[in-house]
């Protein structure tokens, strides 16, 4: 590489790697509706629905640590994450296709775990596993999903979709799948090298839980569409909620304000923060891992919403200089910013 | 994992396995028409057309060097080999997925260059790069690839559909790809740890472009359309003849008789094999990575298929009992045999 300068991916981070490697990029297709930066890629079929397709790579070591993740809580999970790209564009999900890179140590049975989850969760959410390979891997498993999906035309979610003043709607709670992987670090190091350990896990299955077998949230997609609501902007919470929102008002040429004594976060992982003297709210903003959906609704549907159950209205959307904001309790304004790249 | 019983994936063989891990599978969704088993999954979006959708994933250090395969070809490479599972099934592909597992020893400038590579294929082949995503990787970097396509449902062909006494076609020519692979890898050995290496190259040219930057033959299925030509079924060649036609062999429950003075071998192979003392019929059968297009036609298309131009028969479709074989000049047989899970 001699004396070529180098940026480093760091320098950029995620969102300005990703807009300086796709900027010469140009659709040509007709079929092709929107490309690079939604949860999903949509295509136009020529029906009354969009086709939505998604991509998920999961890397052992960066995307989870085998020592504590069984094999067929990985294949159930791996479901959940690819999903939630489809579900975040208010389509359904249908078609999956896994391709794996297995490392020596694997053998037929493990991978029949692995399978065994995989097959658990497109029962549960009505996805086809229609394809994919396998190739021996010399670096640890990987595994890439892609996801095909379908949206009625005039239901779909963007990004990029939220006005003024919309409604920040929540499903769930935050930070608990981040405390349930520090409790899992935890015992990891306190039984490393010890021969039959046995990790101290009371109290705390909800959040190993959800960790190791979240849901993907399709019943909200069809709630949604029962009470007839069509979200003007979506996206999953994969990244942690700051980061998340932070897209969508970057998509959405808007800012936000959220407040923090409407985040919803578990009993549990109140619990937890204070065992690892940790804070329960960064848990909450930059932990990851939640799967849920976060979506803004026209100011006039609140009560649409409530009815649901559920759901927490966080906060409203407001004009693109103000930022996004976090209000605490006694009203002053901490500004949201986003995490770098993932390492 | 203590005393279970553990079966290797090598005594499977890649065809197993997957078998067996998919084997308790069962497609839900109306709209999927194929799943597992072809090069491409199959989806009815209503209309004339199938959409096709197939996934790759590409490992460093299993698929590819990079001491010495430049990243812009790497690029290029890799979605030639992703297309060609769409192009497999008689398919145009038109959009597709990039995901990234990028290992700290890239800079930014090195990942544009990758890019450019994936950029110049996507243009040469009317295809809209559409989505994907990067994270860190721990273990060397990882493509992965999801593409999809689409068929005219008349006109879709799979591996399963070979009739007896149809002839088999191909494209292009066997084993290039193979010793363009050997020559790099001898030069990489030879010049390990100097300081200036000029590796030499001249003469072998054309396999060093057949193994850096392979061409999609997006043009056969163009001219087969012109032609008025519906393979009765087809296959890219990825692992090798051998391997890829025992796999359409399989799918279609028929046996094979191909023809050794008829097997596409370039000069240049010839004399490399001869320089490297390696054989170029096994170069030809087994080496692999050639991503050219298997397919059989009915006897009565001979003469349209021979219009054509750049397509050979090698071959015929024979009964399932009789097993595929190569005979050889001198008028013996010999039966193809699969080799086992890729390492």
């Amino acid at each position: 590489m001699g004396d070529k300068k180098r940026t480093e991916i760091s320098e950029l981070g995620q969102f300005g790697l990703i807009d300086r490697l796709t900027a010469n990029f140009h659709s040509v297709n007709q079929h092709t509706v929107f490309g690079v930066g939604d949860d999903a890629a949509v295509i136009d079929t020529g029906g009354e629905d969009f086709l939505l397709l998604s991509t998920d790579l999961l890397l052992e070591g960066i995307h989870f640590d085998l020592v504590y993740f069984p094999l067929k809580h990985l294949g159930f999970k791996a479901v959940v994450v690819a999903i939630g790209d489809i579900l975040a564009m208010n389509g359904r999900p249908e078609q999956l296709t896994l391709s794996l890179g297995v490392s020596a140590k694997l053998g037929v049975e493990q991978l029949e775990e692995l399978y065994e989850g995989v097959r658990a969760a497109c029962r549960e959410y009505g996805v086809d596993l229609v394809g994919g390979d396998t190739s021996a891997s010399v670096n640890g498993l990987v595994l890439s999903f892609s996801v095909v999906g379908r949206v009625p035309k005039k239901q779909i979610a963007y990004r990029s979709g939220a006005q003024l003043h919309d409604l920040i709607c929540l499903t769930g709670d935050l930070g608990a799948a981040y405390m349930g992987l520090h409790l899992l670090e935890r015992e990891k190091r306190a039984f490393e090298g010890h021969p039959d350990p046995h990790p101290k896990f009371e109290g705390y299955e909800y959040l190993l839980r959800r960790q190791l077998k979240p849901s993907a949230r399709l019943d909200i997609i069809d709630s949604l569409r029962e009470a007839e609501i069509v979200p003007t902007s979506m996206i999953d919470l994969t990244d942690g909620l700051a980061s998340d929102l932070l897209q969508l008002c970057r998509s959405s040429k808007c800012g936000a304000r959220i407040y923090l004594d409407r985040l919803p976060i578990a009993r549990e992982t109140y619990a937890m923060a204070e065992e690892l003297h940790a804070d329960p709210v960064v848990a909450a903003l930059n932990g990851g891992d939640d799967h849920e959906l976060l979506f803004t609704v026209p100011l006039a549907l609140q009560d649409r919403v409530a009815g649901i159950g559920g759901i927490d209205i966080i906060g409203h959307i407001t004009s693109e200089q103000s930022g996004a904001v976090l209000v605490t309790p006694d009203g002053s304004d901490i500004t949201l910013t986003a995490p770098g790249f993932k390492q």
